[in-house]
C-alpha cells in the first residue's frame, strides 16, 4: 500500500494518541494535501520544524500499529466481508424468491457499513 | 457490562501499551483470577504495590478506550454480525437448495471468525 494511504489510515485510527500539533500537521499533510511549506506558513514556523513534527508523529503511528495491529485487523476483516458479500451475490443471482432477495439486500447494507 | 469482563477485554486490546509489570499484574488479576495477595507473593512485593500498579494500568486502559474506542467499535461490529447471522438463518431455514445451504454454511464460518 502507498505510504500516503497507510499514514492517512493510521492517523485516523491512532491520531488521538499524538500531540495536538503532530496530529494537525500529519492531518494537513496526509489528508488535506498541504505541502510542508504551506503548513509552515500557516503555523508561522520553519519548514524543518514541520518536517520534524511529522516525522515524530509518523514514528509513533507506526509504533502503535506494530503493537496493536488494528489496521491489520481492519484489513483482514474487510477482506472477509468482501468475500461474504460476493458469496451472497451468488445466492441472490440464483434466487427468484422475493423474501430471500429482501433479506439479502438488508444483509448487504449491514455488512457494507462495516467496511 | 461487568467491570471484570470489560477490563479483561481492554487488557487484550491495549495491553501492549502498558508497562510489562502493569500488563502482567492486570492479566494475572483479570484473566488468570489471581488475588492481589497471590500476585504480591509471586512477585515478592507488597499487596499495596500490586494494587497501585493495577490501578495505574486500569486508568491507562480506560484512557486508551476513551480516545480510540476500539472496544466500542468491536461491540457494534459484533452486534451487526450477530444480526446478519440471524438473517442468514432465516434464509437457510426456508431453503432446500443444497448449493445455497453450502454457501450459507461457508458464510457463517467466515462471519463467526469475526466475532
Amino acid at each position: 500500500m502507498e505510504k500516503k494511504v497507510k499514514l492517512s489510515i493510521l492517523c485516523e485510527l491512532y491520531g488521538k494518541l499524538l500531540t495536538k500539533k503532530q496530529y494537525e500537521f500529519l492531518n494537513d499533510y496526509y489528508n488535506n494535501d498541504l505541502s510542508l511549506s504551506e503548513i509552515a506558513e500557516n503555523n508561522n514556523i520553519t519548514r524543518q520544524a514541520v518536517r520534524d513534527n511529522i516525522k515524530k508523529g509518523e514514528k509513533k503511528l507506526f509504533e502503535y500499529e506494530e503493537k496493536l495491529l488494528f489496521m491489520k485487523r481492519m484489513f483482514n476483516q474487510e477482506k472477509t466481508i468482501q468475500k461474504v458479500l460476493s458469496e451472497l451475490a451468488k445466492i441472490q443471482k440464483d434466487s427468484s424468491d422475493k423474501k430471500v432477495t429482501s433479506i439479502l439486500e438488508s444483509i448487504k447494507k449491514e455488512l457494507n457499513c462495516l467496511v
